[in-house]
């Protein structure tokens, strides 16, 4: 099973995923700058990975420190953890992950004021993270594996592979291993379902065609990929059977905040009666937004349209209209798969139970 | 008014399409070897431009004989048309003309032996299909407009630009003038009609970001360009006020196949309650084809999605599904506006209605 990122012992070892899908390359990455330039430069990607990456880089930081006392350390962490802050500055699980790490390093040194005690706290919790995240993801694959063997039961042609269409990546190239979205996926093959993935390429960045295709594949997953307007195609072909995406950001109502063309692949999974599934852990789930109303909708560069992948493709000085993310309303959501289990409507109160059973 | 193509009396003039939408070129054809070379490299592109370039490509063919006698010429003329149907064999419209241009010479022929009588009668039959073409398209605008209008009067909101989103082009640069799709809207502008156009950009070809936003914005109509992906998230926000698309070909029963992504707007427009407008010459609509199960979908080179913008996108070896056109049930259309007027549900009868008047 594919890993996107890994600790060596001495070095974090990612896929350069700016070089895929054409190329598979491996960097080890042996101190903070490098990490940051990595999380800069999108050689890691996706919520889950970034975090991890950015924990490892805040350990790698001070690893080498001369600092002499624990004060002195907890300051060179400070000034790491501030820099690689910086390297994505939406990336709100980036700060999580920081603020952990020096939660970490402050509760180490409240008991035990060893700088090198400190440093093997800090390395230690990093890879608690990335434990964590391995675990998560495949308990997530777990329980959606599970559901879509329920619903492959419920229909009439076993004997075609279960057709599943997906929009941008949630796979584990966004996580460390197994992913959110595609993590049902490789459990379900692994429990000897045959399926059929169709990856929407997910316009305007290609997620799909470059990373969910390139994973799938590496992975021993048939994968077909379409362009984001073919999806109503296949479903009125009978070829999808489910739908499945990640999600961003969880309302608590139900409302899902996801990459730009979720939205039109829940109505189209509506209008042709397939379930839609939306699989994330639930540090995705947000008590905090009342309704998607409230989340707001990132601009992105226009270029990302007018310029495509190098070349113009749209006429000087025409408008542009490039939102990150889209709002699906939860009455148009299936089921929530998460690493505690399935959250069914009416979300409001599955979200809050599950909320309530982590606090 | 822009125009794809004009007969300036010694040659054609035409808009070179593969430049757009950087650079606006005219080129002058005045042999039908050109002509074909045109057609055959997408200089000129669209079923009516294609059947109306082609006609004149028979003239220029001929034009120069040094035939004799009619039948000399005749058998001349067969030869040239013979040539410019391989220029792009998958053309209905293309066949159509040169059919055409030969009834046309054979009538001739049997009324005037005279070799230059047919010559003149020649020329006079493409200018005839180019004012024609003209004609048709400029009675759909008028209908469609009309309609658009209509539709207005029902808002609540008459102070905001009228919304329209469009998939793919089916405008001036598809046909001589004003084109079938965007030809409401033009016409619809000169009436005074404030519009706002949320042009699909139309994966993978992207006729929508590079020639759909181009002529709008050539002939003054304020247009946005989005992704497919994106067409979802813009009805949501409560942009949209009418989608109007072209055809390719309209089943007896009012099933439309036009470009791959017009079923799931068509999708998106009942769910978000919108009419749904499909503007086509009379010549779209295919009595022999009684439903859109009986139209065959061409499946187009892979590399169009894997290497779509010069750059390749999707891994080696990955499957990709590229069907060039979809079928709209005509359950999603509210109307289809051609030169003789609105037809609108039960289509089965209204088409035959049509059909019937024509006849």
């Amino acid at each position: 099973m594919l890993q996107t990122l890994e600790w060596t012992g001495q070095s974090v070892r990612m896929i350069d995923q700016t070089r895929l899908p054409t190329q598979t390359v491996y960097v080890e990455i042996a101190d903070s700058r490098q990490m940051w330039d990595a999380i800069r430069r999108l050689v890691v990607r996706g919520a889950p990975a970034i975090g991890v990456a950015a924990a490892f880089g805040a350990y790698l930081g001070v690893r080498g420190s001369a600092a002499r006392d624990a004060r002195a350390l907890l300051d060179e962490l400070t000034g790491v953890c501030d820099h690689l802050a910086t390297s994505r500055p939406t990336a709100v699980n980036l700060f999580w992950a920081l603020r952990r790490m020096r939660r970490a390093a402050e509760q180490a040194a409240t008991r035990d004021s060893d700088v090198e005690a400190i440093k093997r706290r800090l390395l230690d919790e990093a890879v608690a993270m990335l434990d964590e995240d391995v675990a998560a993801c495949r308990r997530i694959g777990e329980h959606g594996a599970t559901l879509l063997e329920d619903i492959a039961r419920g229909k009439s042609t076993p004997s075609k592979p279960f057709g599943v269409l997906t929009h941008c990546n949630a796979g584990v190239l966004a996580a460390v291993r197994y992913g959110t979205a595609l993590s049902p996926l490789y459990v379900a093959v692994e429990r000897g379902m045959r399926l059929r993935v169709w990856a929407d390429e997910t316009r305007p960045l290609l997620q799909g065609s470059r990373i969910t295709a390139w994973e799938l594949k590496a992975g021993g997953v048939p994968v077909t990929v379409i362009c984001d307007s073919m999806a109503a195609s296949v479903m009125a072909l009978g070829q999808v059977d489910a739908v499945i995406v990640g999600a961003d950001r969880i309302a608590a109502n139900g409302d899902v905040a996801n990459k730009i063309g979720t939205l039109g692949v829940a109505i189209l999974a509506r209008h042709f009666d397939l379930p839609f599934l939306v699989a994330a852990p639930t540090s995705t789930l947000d008590p905090d937004t009342p309704t998607g109303s409230a989340i707001p909708i990132e601009q992105r560069d226009p270029s990302e349209i007018t310029h495509g992948l190098g070349k113009q493709t749209t006429p000087d000085g025409v408008d542009v209209f490039n939102p990150a993310f889209d709002v699906t309303p939860n009455d148009l959501v299936t089921a929530i798969i998460t690493e505690t289990g399935i959250l069914k409507p009416p979300f409001r109160e599955s979200i809050r139970t599950a909320l309530g059973a982590l606090a």
